[in-house]
């Protein structure tokens, strides 16, 4: 095991009807901006038990922050936390408008362009505070100090991470997933799925803990995922799900172990470029990712194949195959394709998927430095 | 899985070395109170790492902290505290170190007689900050707001909890474990076992992650904890030792789950009678509770032996009882026998065992409050 440092102060309000104990989160004469997406919560019934839950309070709304959120929507914000002398953020939805809430708590105090923030990796000194209510488990956001932010006029999709953005409280209720299409819990099921494979199938490193623990999400996922499509408004299902997404990146299970983070670069350029949904790439890439890397994560892939699909053969290769089929097929289950061609995306763009890798610098991606954009590219060759 | 508000505000510093960090984490200024036991870490350069550590800093010391720390000894501290003013408590050593000086921290500022804390459940409003340097893998103490405090002059043994006892900081440092003696490193591990176990083997709620986290901690434990014995310096092995026990009771796996506890609950009064390590008395009284509960505990049982031992017996009754004999097998292979026997308590204790639980009024134990006092001396019988 690693050194590490380890510290997660979000804390969770976990179960249904939590959001009405939103008050006793929230400071005392906060002036609070509530932050909100496409305007689903004002469907399904979240929109009202917050407003619910804040009344006597002073806050103001900013709805509209789109999937991948878009800089330029986000500065909006800015100003209006300018002008009303906002003082608490309050993103309710899914990852896109916590993390979009994010770049608006570090931009209001930041003195120049925001953007360097992710394109020249500048350092912000202070954030506004935020508590946000989930509506979509996925990305972990809610309980970590990550964000990616997209610029709409170049198309560029960049993260930024701080301790100064991670939530003061998260109010998960499983209930509001409820009324989620079916492609948005599957994304979150796959999103999860991913974010624990890029710390846990590297190399050992023998923490014990850490991959019990990645395994035990993995498994969690494989049970729950398909039910929760199946099943829509399962309370049990939809539990194990939310909490398992937010455990898969709140930073628990990648403490003091190699992390890889490959699928996920090269996955981003994909949405970029094509628009894809995040989870729709990380399934395209990560199979190809374990094709070509089978020598490297060799023995992380026979552990995952034995322990989370419980691959018995004798023969580790043939459990090192069926551990990536297994993925895949799981995958696919779930509804999401796991080729480019799945989504219409033509051979074609491979080579242009490789120059955004080589413009945005990502030349040594994995665990060890050794994906190469010519290994990108092959690993697009199998995910073709 | 039921309602849970979960937050650990503790950062943990893992890893050879990280003692040396140790003035990262203090507050500038601190006039502070460096607390510790019975002097091993002065013969294992623990003590000698955190002086260097403190260099130029302002700070006193206390030790001779009794493993269950007495509450006399802890009052001596609290004097000093208010003597030289001192504003932040650091504690160097095992769970009891840790645990007694949560209690001189609450009982700095505690208007009145510091063990009605204990005793009667009175609420204090502040306490001292703590840091620790942790050398006992065991607890859990060293990230929860728990602490269980003695009383030399009537043997009672009692706990307390508070969010305002989390330890700031902990270091934890396998390398500082090398040179416990081997009755300790069991010890630790039978702890953190039986932890684990406190809040896993009750009834099925559909917790898939706590649950799957859980077996993973168990499996760790059942894995390295004889490699702990007989390879002492084995870093990686210690690690994963130090790592599961924090763990085991820093609040995770415990959030939304129903918790037992009995078993706790009747080793205390061992302990407090016969002077028995607190792991020893885990040790007897939990396979007991095991057999006497294994109706109720039924479901959890089988998924213990199936997913922790591995045991494929088609018949579930098969199962259960070699869950429990694993179990007892696990805790003697870590030279800590499962009878009161073992150490030579007499089946005439148990009568008094059972008074001492009715007039600390623990006649409702355990996830159903079904375990009566008849219910532990039939427990105590099993475990004779």
């Amino acid at each position: 095991m690693n050194n590490f440092i380890f510290s997660n102060p979000t804390k969770i309000a976990f179960g249904e009807g939590q959001i009405k104990e939103l008050a006793n989160f929230l400071p005392a004469n906060a002036r609070i901006l509530l932050t909100y997406g496409g305007g689903s919560i004002k469907k399904n019934g979240v929109y009202d038990q917050v407003v619910k839950a804040l009344e006597g309070k002073t806050w103001f709304e900013f709805g509209g922050i789109e999937p991948n959120p878009h800089y330029e929507t986000l500065m909006k914000a800015v100003e209006l936390v300018k002008k009303e002398k906002i003082d608490f953020l309050l993103p309710v939805g899914g990852g896109s408008v916590i993390d979009g809430t994010k770049l608006i708590a570090a931009a209001v105090h930041f003195d120049g362009e925001p953007w360097d923030i992710m394109a020249k990796n500048k350092p912000f000194h202070s954030a506004l505070p935020i508590g946000c209510v989930l509506t979509l488990p996925a990305t972990g956001t809610e309980s970590n100090g990550n964000s990616v932010i997209t610029k709409a006029t170049t198309q560029e999709k960049l993260a930024f991470g701080s301790p100064l953005v991670y939530p003061q409280f998260a109010i998960l209720d499983p209930t509001t997933t409820y009324s989620l299409p079916p492609r948005q819990i599957a994304n979150g099921v796959v999103d999860a799925f991913v974010h624990t494979m890029e710390q846990y199938l590297t190399y050992p490193v023998n923490a014990k803990v850490q991959d019990r623990f990645a395994e035990g999400l993995l498994m969690t996922l494989v049970e729950e995922g398909p039910k929760a499509l199946k099943d829509p408004q399962n309370y049990a299902v939809r539990s194990n799900v939310m909490w398992a997404a937010t455990m898969a990146l709140n930073g628990l299970i990648g403490v003091g172990v190699p992390q890889d983070w490959a699928t996920h670069m090269i996955g981003h350029e994909i949405t970029a470029m094509h628009g894809l949904d995040h989870a729709q790439t990380l399934a395209i890439v990560l199979p190809a990712v374990m094709q070509h890397q089978r020598d490297k994560k060799r023995e992380k892939l026979i552990q995952y194949g034995r322990r989370v699909w419980n691959l018995q053969d004798v023969n580790d290769d043939a459990v090192i195959d069926g551990a990536i089929a297994a993925t895949k097929k799981f995958f696919e289950e779930m509804g999401t394709p796991t080729t480019l061609s799945g989504y219409g995306v033509n051979k074609d763009s491979i080579p242009k998927l490789v120059d955004m890798l080589k413009k945005h610098n990502l030349l040594t991606l994995g665990e060890h430095g050794a994906i190469t954009p010519e290994a990108s590219r092959e690993i697009l060759e199998l995910a073709a």
